[in-house]
């Protein structure tokens, strides 16, 4: 892992990940689309690894928004089940947990309410944020400041299947970050698509609009 | 232009304009960075014209933020003279323009304070949202909401210069917007360029996140 860490000189301090691509795959395979969502975990984790390794010191991900839970009742049960899951998963390892999202809706997930402040998992290290029944205007409506001002600024942004755009990601976090769009379906990360993602990072240069 | 009208089925309503690389061109042409500048006041009013005639009824371009005001002083005298020009030249024009940024600030140019609530030129129609001294803080701290709630959600961004990136590029009005980047500068537009992004936007799908 240290040959991968030397390999590039630029290290974004913190990442944000945009898995989308979950229902295309599953019809893609035959499945139904609220079958995409479970298929989504373990990508989920194999790039924390690959983070936590690199030494990306922030992750966060976007588990479901505000704007999904108006999608057919069976994806919705199946979106929120899957984020339970990944929590769950989470906390055997070793991370420093922040789920962010509106937690007064009956769309938050019950098993998730205890972790809106952040909590240590394992030896922590890693800052994750899980952005769950999050919304873009909820965040910006917040009578003290942003309701996300524990997370950081972010460097890189990569998005999964295939679409240019934030969808409501983090807006004002977003505002500097380099946005990486690869065309694979999330639910087929590879090691090699993140390192892509990495190297065309490389050659971005941060200015932040100076 | 009826022809090129009904090429495309799906017209954005409002395109928003990241016109970069205008510092990158004038290097390559052997001029100094600041000259870049005027060199990106033609190629705006090309795409003008070209949205107008296609039916677009909103249009954002992105003239100078806070954050460029650091710049040397030479080619902050020269962003902030291109951008008077281009408003003085806009006012020969067809359009109903609103200058937004931060009008209380020295690095606003004074010949543009008349412009900061929206001014109808010649018989009106497409609206023109030009920014300067525009900042994405000062946009979202405002007192009453955003300072640019006169400004629409924007469907299509495009960007000139390669940067994948919104550089601070009205977060709330952005956060459902297709992103189309060109590697050409802006000073190098063309109509095919131009083209090439809305052919790209055909093939969207406008989903606001649901």
């Amino acid at each position: 892992m240290d040959l991968k860490k030397q390999k590039f000189k630029r290290v974004p301090r913190h990442i944000g990940v945009i898995p989308d691509g979950n229902r295309r795959w599953a019809v893609n395979c035959g499945l139904e689309k609220k079958d995409g969502y479970q298929h989504g975990i373990n990508p989920g984790f194999k790039l924390y690894e690959l983070c936590r390794d690199m030494g990306v010191e922030e992750l966060t991900l976007y588990g479901f928004t505000v704007d999904n839970t108006k999608r057919p009742a069976e994806q919705k049960a199946a979106f929120k089940q899957a984020c339970v899951d990944a929590v769950l998963e989470l906390s055997k390892r070793d991370a420093e947990l922040l789920v962010m999202g509106n937690d007064k809706s009956p769309s938050f997930p019950e098993e998730l309410k205890n972790y809106t402040k952040r909590t240590k998992f394992g030896k922590g290290g890693i800052k994750v944020n899980f952005l769950v029944n999050y919304g873009w205007d909820w965040d910006l409506k917040n009578e003290n400041g942003i309701a996300s001002k524990d997370i950081s600024r972010i460097d890189l942004i990569m998005r999964w299947g295939g679409m240019r755009r934030l969808s409501g990601f983090l807006p004002v976090q977003s505002v500097y970050a380099d946005i990486y769009v690869l065309d694979e379906f999330w639910p087929e990360f590879t090691e090699e698509q993140f390192y892509r993602g990495i190297a065309w990072y490389q050659n971005q240069d941060v200015t932040l609009g100076g």
